[in-house]
């Protein structure tokens, strides 16, 4: 049977170009998250299919790559289900893999926990340009910090990193899960109508304030709150300060937000503000709302000018550690969207700074071996020296090999002929 | 439901300490490997299932975990055997994907193309202590270069990594897979049971001399076939100058082996002897046959000695791309035995050199919004500087805090007060 020559449908192949820029910007990600006290851990890509189906992971859920029972416990012949036959699925995110390995290592780790994780996850998406099946994603965790000083730490942190890659004039935007749910319940919706309100809120972006009303009367609700509801938004629709957008919010919504979700927020942003180290503005934005329904306080995203839409994303989820230990931890992370800066700085054209010095030795066909012994040597020499250096044998079109090799980074040429 | 706390059975969790050493193994690794060309490249954890069970794979391809079909694939109700059910399944090595990579790439890599892989690979062994279902390998191959100068630079670049990591007093044993033909056709053995002689053979370091006689005469081979077999060890046994001991065999054998065949192996172990740029021993060893069906000339392993067994190994495979395109290509490859490499170092209790320092700052509990802000900012300078700033609520034992982040490396602490 003839083998396949392209990667399995929906997944790619990463060639050294793409690779090489892949591992600096990994290695500027670790660099700097190390530097505030964040620690690596790894868990296995593979988690037990009751982990991964128990709706932490919302819509993710339904795009399990599930793996299929070995030896003796496949039976099937018994099989009635899927679920007869799979025992693990491949993991779709690095978050519910977490809280397992902390409720699994706790005992082990320091308190609070700063997790940095770098890894492959799979979603079983249906393909298209741009998106794969297998993607990376990188995420910093802080697990039993109760205090903002968490959610100030991720931006920071995140955001350093993010300047040290050449972005500029980005924005984090921030805002609360019990800021919207403090927003619709001031405006009269009912409790259990709340995440299908968020959901159409969350198209804001897309059809605006009146594709938004247009949506919530048409799916039920009365008139009288729907307007209320964008009613608030107005308020700070046009006050770029977010200090200040969130006090005139506080304001209105009076008793139906507590004072210290405000204070949360404001000091979160005037800490980043003070202290970051990088080119970017905090944004409140009370229309963001992050699908995910674990988070529990705060949530933020990276949006970046170049690039329409997030480009990572965080926030809080104070109760998914309890889902294992029956103890809830306090939790908060940030995940950076690598698979998009990678993309944005190779359609940038990106150079990585600061590379060794690459040279080629180019060696004649039938060079003796004693004589190719010396040339070996002082490559050798060069590499001990810090540089880079290939030995290769000379094509018979010597400058074609020369120009794909000027191509790949090579800088200089030594020629070695059997004279 | 409850949630399972464990990671699935015969994979594990990696924690800081361990992942530390990890992250800086593979920096060496890739520093070390790209200082002699190679290029990193990276494929998907998954292959098509044809490609996984053809026979290339040998017993591994026992070991696959296999994955679900999805969606409107999967038929349940007419699947009448495991195949009808799966469509992919999870690598168990990196050797078969690159061999697909380059199939589908060539004519955008270089030639000949040095590639540089490391990644998980999963295989449904028998869980056993240290032997994990999900590890990381690490290869180097180059694809494209017919001589012997693949071996030396592949060897060079092996050693030298394993010296920077600090290891000394090491062995790499050579071998060719057309000796051991050779060695059995002298013999008198007959083509169709060479393969069955070479796995008795691979016992030899377990079972000795007597053990492969008894086991070879046991499977009906004739006495003075297996006599003849034996003597041929016996005669390179006492001589530990490798180039001296192919010599000796090599007058023996006469016109069973070709003269190309020698000459390549004494050129790789004197240009290597004469180029190492660590402390270790090139050794001839005509008892080393590696497991893996596709090597076609030399094959080669590392043997360490604080660790029983191998720690790695390579060779010649130059037929494996042709069962892709229908044209073979010259291929040789090293993997050095990452899992057991960091499994030694952390025996050994082995130091990072050269870390950033660590301060911790502790901060106490009601410590006002805006004199954070000023610590934060303190910890964003220090950071610019290159340390590592860990800042964090004191815990109400702040002695014992202190001693735990001690233990993770923290070298100085600052503490601040809400006075």
């Amino acid at each position: 049977m003839a083998l396949a020559k392209k990667p399995v449908t929906g997944m790619k192949d990463i060639l050294p170009e793409e690779m090489q820029i892949r591992d600096y910007v990994i290695g500027v990600i670790k660099d700097t998250y190390r530097s505030f006290g964040f620690t690596p851990i790894d868990t296995p890509c593979m988690e037990s299919i009751g982990n991964l189906s128990s709706k932490q992971g919302g819509e993710n859920e339904k795009l399990i790559f599930k793996v299929l029972k070995r030896g003796e416990k496949l039976k099937l012949e018994t099989a009635e289900s899927e679920a007869d036959l799979v025992d693990m699925g491949m993991r779709y995110d690095l978050t519910l893999p977490l809280a397992r390995f902390y409720s699994n290592n706790a005992n082990n780790l320091p308190s609070p926990f700063k997790a940095l994780q770098i890894g492959s996850v799979w979603r079983a998406d249906r393909p298209q340009r741009g998106r794969y099946r297998q993607f990376t994603q990188c995420d910093i965790d802080i697990l039993g910090e109760p205090s903002d000083l968490a959610e100030i730490e991720l931006i920071l942190a995140t955001t350093t990193t993010l300047g040290k890659l050449g972005f500029k004039n980005f924005e984090i935007r921030i805002n609360e899960r019990r800021i919207l749910k403090a927003m619709a319940a001031y405006s009269g919706f009912s409790e259990d109508a709340y995440d299908e309100i968020f959901i159409t809120l969350d198209k804001m972006d897309k059809i605006g304030l009146d594709g938004v009303a247009e949506e919530l009367t048409g799916a039920g609700h009365a008139k009288e709150s729907v307007d209320k509801y964008l009613d608030l938004f107005k308020i700070v629709d046009n006050e770029p300060d977010g200090v200040k957008a969130i006090g005139m919010l506080a304001d209105k919504l009076g008793d139906f937000l507590e004072d210290e979700v405000k204070q949360n927020l404001v000091e979160i942003i005037e800490s980043v503000e003070k202290t970051k180290a990088a080119d970017f503005k905090m944004v409140f934005d009370p229309t963001l709302v992050r699908g995910m329904g674990y988070y529990t306080g705060t949530i933020f995203e990276i949006a970046i000018p170049e690039f329409g839409g997030s480009c990572g994303g965080g926030g809080r989820y104070d109760k998914m550690i309890g889902n294992f230990t029956g103890n809830n931890v306090p939790a908060c992370g940030f995940s950076i969207g690598f698979e998009r800066i990678i993309l944005l700085l190779m359609e940038q054209g990106f150079q990585i700074p600061e590379q060794p010095k690459k040279i080629a030795y180019l060696i004649e066909k039938n060079y003796p071996a004693d004589k190719l012994c010396e040339v070996i040597g002082k490559a050798q020499d060069a590499r001990k020296n810090g540089q880079h250096v290939l030995v290769v044998r000379m094509n018979k079109n010597k400058k074609f090999q020369k120009e794909k090799l000027t191509a790949e980074g090579y800088e200089e040429f030594e020629e070695f002929f059997n004279r």
